[in-house]
């Protein structure tokens, strides 16, 4: 169902790579909502993912570029805003990778070159992406910027590694902004911290199914989807939001307000089944 | 401008007096967004606001009810879900008074009969409302409770006495019961911590105007009005933020994630204006 | 060992009932840093429990006095001040007690009487301290005081019911008493947010021994026991933390800063070993 | 006053530059509470600062190194287990630099390669030291680091620049390690938040003084000065501090806790003089 709460606005989803995808679903539901957009991921990603067929679908020009270049990030808006016809009034930072994670590095011995990398994908290229813009004057007055975030920014989880740092560099980027776009342009920046969610992004996490589990039944809501996290990005574009700006918005069922739901702990304590005494207590050991 | 965000709705609003209420903006937002909803108010303020003519404009019963009193409350809801046809859909919660503040006792000299009024009023009323609810099973699945709060609850603003503790308690609360009706029925519980607002009720607070005064100039889009805020009541009301729960949202226009703006400090230097040395810097005493 | 931390340093130890409890090894460790002190409970408490005991080992009077009883408190406060000869330097607060917990009223299902007793037992009761002292210019200039709060005050805890609200509540006082006596005064307020603790007040939740598990492996140093938060209390009453005011510190072995663990983790998956298919892998449900 | 609270402990400083600096103080007191210590800092800083007279006058060995060069960070721990005669019991990260700052790059014009060297100086840096000592199994069980944060890592100052975003990262890698090493070793990592402070390396930024003094009068105990940092820091490498970890720990005077004080206010109105009403109201603008 759909609201026109974006009709008339322009658009630029960074981070679609296929049905998967959060951005994905942002860029549907954008469009649902009455906006005009544009794509952007990586070369490579367009090649290889589905990104191209969105495009197709939604009537989307597909942008490819390296969103850690400047002079890429800067030609995304110049396009953009020549295709869309005037300037942006929302943009979706949806663009995360650990190349330590991928070569299975651990936290306690990270190559400091892939560091630099995780921070510059993951993290820089939201300052760079605002940066350009900023330059540009591609903002319209009283846009919204939205970059994906995760809780591991505030509290650890094990295998999560440098993307915490990343994750937490994000959301401090996003005040530091903020400050400044808004006073200058009202334009407001948040983060969207959403629960773990089935991407090809977020399978390389160690264990992530088991947390995902634990997550789901800490949540008195369970998970947010990838759909429900597409519609608040969607609330947080519309003109129903505009003195939101600086925040990191928990989405994830209630998860971050949960210390133990009785739900998790009575699987939590299945695990001590084979210890338990005949009259049915724990042997705690 | 409206989108049609409640279309279907049942919703009860607490805490209307007159045209400078949060409540009151809230309420006419939620009928223009396709609700149909009742209000509530002390049988005082009923008789001395202006509620009345708005639930006259707004095709709303008013239903007098004392919100620190569960029959009362139990009275509401039932009202409400035979007049609206069903069970209720959403619940503003704009409730808060200090007879502390109104009778000037400072926060180290409070009379704790008053502090007693003080949470009773403007925080367990907030318990009672859902309790009452839950009992009569009065919330329909996927429901949406909001309270309004303030950033006094996590940091202190002179003057601000025991409503800080007030909204403190609140916000708890809104915690605390998120997760048993959200784990229940997926009914969600969130605060909207709202910009200093100029309403009756914020009126009796010391040195009420400097403040929103520098809120005003920390925040890089200023302080949000009553009727962004209604806007974001909106939003929180809608289908759309179906898994944010047990969350504290600050409406403010990013003051919450400032520390110190340029603009700020301007106006606070110009107090050093007479200490002043002839080359222009400031001789701090 | 002790350093000399609080030689010349005149206490007041609230709540100690036996061996287990906190306060009761504050008292000791106090004591043994060079402190005078004098201890309180309830009258029932003195009669019911060891502290008569812990009195008679430290030298130290023990004055029953209801804490929520604002002339008992003055009373304890003019008398320890005669005893110990001079203006009190620190004070623990270490009270808590839910009668709704007590009588297994769900926090759906909880009666407003009790919810006030809790709060007046387990909060307000802090508030009335500080007040009674204040008035009385009690504590001396940059002393220092303490509460012991749990985590649930930010995070819910099933089973922890009306006390989690109890906790946001008693420190959001010591926030706003913080605010107050430190300019005053430069009397700082600070609470302790410990682990899950063994003790008499901590027996009656429920599920209390797997909570204490599930922290204990979720927190890299394990739980810290009562022994260790005793400590932590001395340091913060010491001339070493004279500018630490209005905080909420945990000592928790960093529980409070974990989303997950991989030892918690190993332990939550084993209670699906029976799901497992033949490859090993988790059939989630 | 000394207590030996660090009697027998092995420590290393790093970033001691002159008697302003917050490490030089801290330097001081270890040694004064029974410490042996190295101190290190770069090869330029300790040709051009008073390093080295510090360092003969707590005979304690300078050890020139770059913060940001691994091999550099292993010579400082191997050098300092053989001069010390053992394994590290604690570390001070007191390092921070914004080479867009010094160049008066404003944070919405900032340069790439600086931001990195920003990052890389204040933050990566602390995850290089951490990572070697880890490595060389340099660091004592129940060990404790510390690092030096600033308030800006939560809310937005005007003029910190990209400095706030370093220090995000740099609480964000004491919590990362922090549980890492927390499991392993049981050693402890935690930043310490602390007031402005007029120190060398803080003179760089835009307001400084100003900014002082609002924080002075908005802090009921008034700023923090270096030498009682440094007493917080030799609370957090004593024993008595073991179950803390992953903490940023609010150095300030209440600083973080308030919203607003009557003392700051007071000074904000003055600014308004010229804009009085006859009736002394303010005319706000």
């Amino acid at each position: 169902m759909a609201y026109n709460l974006l009709k008339g606005k322009r658009g630029i989803i960074f981070g679609a790579l296929n049905d998967m995808s959060i951005a994905w679903k942002v860029a549907e539901k954008a469009v649902e909502e009455g906006a005009t957009i544009t794509l952007s991921n990586t070369p490579v990603a367009v090649r290889m993912g589905d990104v191209s067929k969105l495009g197709e679908k939604l009537n989307a020009e597909v942008i490819p570029a390296d969103a850690t270049n400047v002079e890429d990030l800067e030609m995304v808006f110049q396009k953009s805003m020549e295709i869309l016809g005037g300037k942006i009034d929302f943009v979706l930072h949806s663009i995360g990778m650990s190349p330590n994670v991928r070569k299975k590095r651990l936290y306690d011995d990270i190559d400091y070159d892939l560091l630099n990398k995780t921070l510059d994908i993951s993290a820089i290229s939201f300052h760079k992406m605002i940066q350009a813009a900023k330059r540009l004057d591609a903002i319209a007055d009283h846009g919204s910027i939205v970059a994906l975030s995760y809780i591991a920014a505030q509290r650890t989880m094990f295998g999560y590694n440098d993307m915490a740092d990343a994750k937490a560099l994000l959301e401090s980027i996003a005040r530091s902004f903020g400050y400044i776009y808004g006073r200058e342009k009202s334009v407001r920046i948040n983060t969207i911290s959403q629960s773990p969610t089935q991407t090809t992004a977020g399978s390389g996490v160690k264990g992530m199914s088991s947390l995902m589990d634990f997550a789901n039944r800490m949540s008195p809501l369970g998970n947010a989807t990838a759909d429900e996290c597409a519609d608040y990005c969607i609330v947080m574009f519309s003109d129903l939001t505009r003195k939101v700006t600086m925040q990191n918005l928990f989405h994830d069922g209630g998860f971050s307000s949960m210390g133990m739901s009785l739900r998790a702990m009575d699987q939590y304590e299945k695990g001590f089944d084979q210890y338990r005494n005949e009259d049915g207590t724990i042997q705690y050991g």
